[in-house]
């Protein structure tokens, strides 16, 4: 192989590492406005909603940033097969955080709504949606993680726990129609519970929709629809 | 030019071309979809609704032909500026196509499982979906004609009109309010029909990032975030 080929491939090599270690700093970044926004919502200290919503603005930046450089990679490398899909697929990747990183910023938003109202849903206390947000971040990061391997398995393993998002998200609905239909006065706040917990569950949703690119990444074949279609 | 160059180009004319009538096809068909279901919500008639899931396995088809047409173009051509740009607005559009296809499933189910329990939130008459549906069914078809002939000032009206989409959608969340404080009784019901209101409401954001992505296309200049960050 001649230098300059060398040279080539290496500085390819080193631009779709680049590429791979941004999509983990905008994940990371999104994992913690996620969890920032959870614990604003049961502390109800909302000094930090300013905090979320203004990291919510480098998110996007990461995205587009990203993006720019996929098309870059893309026109300078001609890549093929394998890089050409990992390209793609983190150009699909980071939409999904960036999205979940909206529904941080929406969470941290309502947390605030509802703690300035000082209303609670039960008797002085916030419905828990600690467990299904744990859940939801769980998934996003070993979704993150098996991005970082190329862990089909790992991926596979992530697709599957959605279920239990999705359970836990109906149990938290379940409970807030029986609080609205006990106390009428609890329904505005209620409300706004309602629009967090929606927001966590389509954070499993993303975190689904990242361990489907993985495995698209990985395999090249295409898993999004079948067996389940669940999807953001 | 020679002969053999003319003739790559005018292939990869064809390629393109072929991308862009797949894309309009499929928009086609999930506008449909919007449709038939926002028609079974208000009319009872819930036979159509098996329709509507089973052309949503056709919607997902078509994204996963259309996004290997994108991967193929891309290897065979290897674009540059315009036609790259082009082809991976095309892998963002529809993934928003599909994402619209799925809310207009989730609505035909919603009517269903309403109209299955017989249960109308106000006395005998549902809240009216119908204005703020067609608002975002009109901006996904103008939305696809901005894409269709690349126009960024139609692109940018699209944009502008999600607003409209957000405060009809906020006007029936405080319709549904009003009745499940009146009569609680109507509660679960009312749960149904909010979750019918948010996926219209989505479906205006995916218009709305239609929009952005033709823009990008267009113009190459990334508008996803400022001035207003708005995002499904």
């Amino acid at each position: 192989m001649s230098e300059h080929v060398q040279h080539v491939i290496r500085a390819f090599d080193e631009e779709l590492n680049r590429l791979r270690t941004h999509v983990l700093e905008m994940g990371g970044l999104v994992e913690s406005q996620i969890q920032a926004a959870t614990d604003a919502y049961h502390t109800g200290e909302i000094k930090v909603v300013a905090d979320i919503v203004a990291a919510d603005k480098k998110v996007n930046d990461f995205e587009q940033m990203i993006d720019d450089e996929c098309v870059q990679v893309i026109a300078k490398r001609q890549p093929a097969a394998f890089d050409l899909r990992l390209i793609m697929g983190v150009s699909k990747i980071v939409t999904n955080l960036e999205r979940a990183g909206d529904e941080a910023k929406k969470i941290a938003k309502g947390a605030r709504r509802l703690h300035e109202r000082g209303q609670f849903m039960a008797p002085g206390d916030a419905i828990d949606v600690r467990h299904v947000a744990s859940m939801a971040v769980t998934m996003l990061r070993q979704a993150l993680d098996a991005f970082a391997r190329m862990d089909t398995a790992a991926a596979v393993e992530v697709i599957r726990s959605d279920d239990d998002v999705d359970v836990g998200f109906k149990a938290i609905i379940r409970q807030l129609v029986t609080f609205m239909m006990e106390d009428p006065r609890t329904i505005s706040g209620a409300m706004d519970v309602i629009w967090i917990a929606r927001s966590v569950e389509r954070i499993g949703d993303h975190a689904t929709n990242i361990a489907e690119q993985v495995i698209y990444i990985a395999e090249g074949r295409d898993i999004r629809h079948p067996p389940k279609e669940k999807k953001a």
